[in-house]
């Protein structure tokens, strides 16, 4: 056999340093694109960047929820960046609730590691699909569908959700309505809710106008 | 020269009759897929695949919401299948609304034509763009993110959408919300809106539980 | 419930700054990618980004084509940038006509909203599709196909084109071949049009070699 | 306010039943596309599609790799059908290992859920990442490359995959060399290893040839 | 170890007979989708699905063009069915041309592997891109874009095109102009071609109207 | 007819000197996206971004594997970045061989020009499908999959191959288990070798640990 050097010269002449394959771990300093973030450089990328802790932790939920979501997109994990893929965990204390929500980007699988959810979508034909589901079920909601998921049972649950982007986005329809400045009469003109009701919770859930 | 048969022999070789190129118009008749509708034999195929009519019509605006929405989907403008675009028109009487809304699979642009719309939409951020909009004014709407049209003024109001998908899909959240099965308790829970209004809103919108 | 702060904090979890969801506004200093222009920062966004107001004006007719087209694709209207969707305005004088040309990158839907337009387009098997199209009218050109429109009738036209892309890109024949620096031998081999016809078009359309 | 007939009128009219949005639940019995199954019909389609069971059952590790892989693909779990998401189950035992593989339509989100998990995967560039995972720590894959994992520690493990695909495949290398048909001098010529190896795992993992 | 049925039903539990996974060899005889052919069954795939041996044949250039063009699209070449890539070779007598023309759904790369042909493109910025081209020489034409090859010196020339889809389709412009029924008329007002040099060509092209 | 200048302006209002369509020469000093390097301006473009000359030249062959790869993917050719379509050569001395392995990224077309060449690969459902290929015979490998090529007969070979993306990637089984710094004891339980062969091989190809 001949020596190792030609062997290494063939593969850097396929792969060369600037090479745009395979990963591209984002780095928040450059430009943002229609595709996700830059890439940091291939040399200094680690292991590190590929794997992300921040789900063995349980979500603080004392807030009006009882619940809480913690996110490894692209924005906390950069190593999922460009690869159409992201996680996060949903912790849910008795009684807690993820309202009702899209991600507007995104496809989702839900799987349920701990306690009793009641998890359901609705479709663009308004039909409702909703259903209990236990530890080890998993649920898939279509991308860009109005979604919920509510604790049931004695105990806490946990979950962990996938989505097909690494930046899914999430709009929860209830802090959109009551949580911002949109003003009330128009709240109501869009939505068929009364004044009352849209005053109401906009002083519960922040929102202005 | 040569003579002509050499050129359309040559033209007969390179173009397969079966070829998938250029179009898929659709026949509802066959299979649905997850990229659309199965593709009608080219051989049948005729200019009326590629027109489609519906759109010059005014659509009725004598219902609750003194609004219409005429689509070309793929449903309805079967020539427009497997292209990822699509259009619709809107009505607006005097108070016209289309309530918030998504399409789940589609970025919108939509153009006024007649009239004065206020429009806007919600982000995943939860910030507010709304806007003013007069004839000829041309608004976007990302995809999958809460958005609604309001007329405004003393007349009737036109507007043209086009969609980045052949099928966006249209969600509108009180229909979502009232205007189904889903059971009034859970509406409250992931809505935080109280069972009286729910329940007013029930009988409105047609929802039962 | 619980204080309000909790439900921001928890949202503020979710929603970090550096997103890159939902939409990508062009930010034509930054450098262009694949996938489009890069984005402002979100900070900077606001409902400006999303609105147009250029397709409200009539587009110039006293030219050669008796015929103007006024885009709003990610060059021009930057809140498309990234969402596959643009839009242009297309004014025809009495003897208007788009000539013959492709959208390299997009499929178009096109609607007659003033006068009566025959348009048509042929296919990779070169059949032949046109017709003449009345106000309110919609017609769908396939992704990179040859297409033409010309104004009928007694009247001016007005129509508006949406496309499956922020970045259509537009290819008009006629200048293609008489109106660059392509040589004219080259242009004759290419064609099959004899020298006479090549050179005065040339001088018509300003091409040079 | 008018009565709800209009409204549902206007409903039905802008949400055809032929329509192809949302979800396209796998039918198995249709042909199969190149964006995956064929779909259901509409009506026939309920929430027991979007939920899938078969994660929550330990899988049977009493094999030679001391593991086993549950999937939740589009063949398994049809309601994943067209959405670009999929997931499965990792069970390892005490020495257990998930042999060198590749997934190669899809990167791989991968969580630890119980006991402790050596993973890794090497790139294009011949860089190797690898790390021991604890419960909760999430690693993710990039699309096609080879990558393993290893049990560690003194108890069973456990983790859930998903995958930026409904169908993501999988190759195991020493299957896809040892497990099959493809001759022994072929083995040895494309991959260096000597024919003494090559025949004893042959007879190992069941390859004939 | 264990015996190797265990292992066999490790694998089978993971690869199920219906996976839509790897490949998606053309039937012909199913439905067509937007997303191309539908699947042979994979039990019925062998390895000549994935090897064609039409571009082993030099192309008949007796004709108009003193050239050839033979496809390997997913048409004649079932194996790359809905794996975004075709080719196709071309073969120049002298003199030989491939006449402007488009494929509306795929950039193309061109290698020379006989001769010398000069070959170009013109942009949607109407800049024109042209050079001759010798043995070995690679050039790429962006998708869409209007392009050309042309043989030069005193040897016949063959290349080789390769394709960003299976089915790229192909368009010529002599052809789409006069070699079918669109009226003479039509054609000299979307091209500014005069009406001799129209109805010659036509007769030359076999067009009619 | 009207001047030429008003055509001028005509094409410049719509043919922004920004635009981002058409194509996207490599610009390797920009950040790299998730999409692909960044874009060259438009005015430094010439034809030589569009002409690659590096496959005209035959590999060195005079090393380990008896063969050479010589790549033309975005790196090397800033012509084809964003294109979805790359090239490589291939060349073969007697006896060589290009070993087991995937890219990534992309489908292959791998077409014979020279001499003879036994190429295969393994499929997810572990079927292997392989044949000797002779001048002018044209195999398709799908993505991800592992596949190979070995010269055969008594002349040298050569061959070219395109690629469904600007940057396949391509990982080399043998230089992944024994050409870098994974631990034997690693390797040998994710692969099933023995010690003595893994550190064989290792010693030949250069890894360490």
């Amino acid at each position: 056999m001949l020596p190792i050097p030609f062997l290494l010269l063939f593969l850097s002449s396929v792969l060369s340093p600037s090479s745009a394959a395979d990963f591209c771990v984002a780095d928040l300093s450059l430009p943002t694109t229609p595709a996700g973030f830059s890439c940091k450089k291939e040399s200094t990328v680690t292991v590190s960047d590929f794997v992300f802790s921040g789900l063995s932790v349980t979500g603080n939920t004392s807030n009006i929820l009882k619940a809480a979501v913690t996110p490894a997109f692209s924005s906390q994990f950069a190593g999922v960046n460009g690869l159409d893929i992201s996680a996060a965990r949903l912790d849910f204390a008795i009684g807690g609730v993820v309202p009702l929500h899209t991600h507007p980007a995104a496809s989702e699988v839900f799987l349920v590691t701990q306690g009793t959810i009641l998890a359901g979508f609705i479709s663009s034909s308004n039909s409702v699909y909703y259903k209990t589901l236990h530890k080890g079920d998993l649920m898939v909601f279509p991308q860009g569908l109005l979604h919920f998921q509510v604790q049931r049972g004695g105990s806490p649950a946990v979950a962990f959700a996938a989505f097909s982007s690494t930046n899914p986005g999430l709009q929860i329809v209830s802090l959109a309505l009551f949580g911002n400045s949109l003003p009330s009469p128009l709240v109501e003109k869009v939505t068929f809710l009364d004044d009352e009701e849209v005053k109401k919770l906009k002083k519960v859930l922040g929102g202005t106008g």
